[in-house]
């Protein structure tokens, strides 16, 4: 099932053209856990593993994956995020801003590029709010992940008011 | 020392029964730090690791632990949590919900099962606090744990209000 | 570049005695990503990686770094998120508390002394704040670090009200 985009703050930037983003189904949550939360205005969100229509994009970056093939993977996890806000919130035009972002890089030991790999999800997100969109986050390189998943992606968002 | 926990929510909750589970000492800090502190009515908490009535709950899973005891040391650490909770607000009548819970599992490279384990924590909160124990969490395998446990678990809780 | 740290809260903690520590410079984003944040009262500070004068501190505790060294890579840590702060408020005087920090220790697997390490940061900004200064945390081994640093930080913080 896809979803499809409809971009959102397009009064606040009207520079950012409206980019028509597929969107994946939101993550099913993968353990007895909830995939948002929110609290005032902000919306927690569960971390989501790399996945395509495939399924679960699998593998460790510096064996049998690429740093590109990282990137890619953390860009599809910040896709299933922005499915995961609008199945929470009805809309992605409640996004205020982008707060944090904590990306997990299934790597072998010493693998110094965790941040180019977790800039997938913060390219897109980026790509997606505009300025709102950048946030601060930590990129760790991680042993294991769920499924064996290339990378994990955890948020927290800012709703605006009214939402 | 044990401490008897007094079931919150009960007029909330009506149909979960209280569980007069027992709950351990709340965890000492290992280090420069506080086990719990507040900002408004939220209340974050230290990562603590799995400890039993012997000491730490020691190992890799994977290699010397299986899943089974990784989601037994879950548990032990949220029940830790329930234990720092009630020391930092008197009574877990005060918790409205769990919002977040960060678990870190000490696995073996490629350990594809993190959920499993970290459900052993978010089970005990459910089975707590009902449905608002339900949070949005994440589950990483690493490569070392303080004093080498099996399990760390992290957690920001919503207090209600007039707590 | 090196900032003079004005010591905040004379006031408040007329025992600490001020102490001029040198400030590096603040964290430049190691990819697309902002150094700091502010939601309301809170600010959010992206994870910084341990560096000095002369670049990126590198290294694993365990293989070819001691704990100590890295305690001392993870008060540089502390050191350039005051820098950050002080960049994006004006002042370290705007700090109410120090919430939270979740410190990631690039270390061999097995590795038990995470906590010493992450001390460093802890020590230090209990050193310069005082009781404010004492947070709840995180600390955890990983495998791997970006640009292979030794230590990586990410805070939480709260503003005084005013700022």
């Amino acid at each position: 099932m896809e979803f499809v985009l409809k971009y959102g703050h397009m009064e606040k930037d009207m520079d950012s053209p409206a980019r028509g983003l597929p969107l994946p189904a939101p993550a099913k949550a993968g353990g007895n856990y909830l995939s948002a939360k929110r609290v005032g205005q902000l919306l927690f969100l569960s971390g989501v593993i790399s996945t395509d229509d495939q399924g679960v994009l699998t593998g460790t970056v510096g064996a049998d994956r690429t740093p590109e093939e990282g990137y890619a993977a953390a860009r599809r996890c910040a896709l299933t995020q922005l499915a995961v806000i609008q199945q929470a919130v009805g809309s992605l035009d409640a996004v205020e801003s982008i707060v944090s972002l904590n990306g997990y890089v299934n790597a072998v030991p010493g693998f110094a590029d965790t941040p180019k790999v977790i800039n997938g999800a913060s390219d897109l997100l980026i790509e997606v709010f505009g300025e709102p969109g950048r946030h601060v986050r930590a990129a760790v390189g991680v042993s294991a992940l769920p499924r064996n998943a290339i990378v994990e992606v955890q948020m927290t968002v800012l709703l605006r008011e009214g939402y």
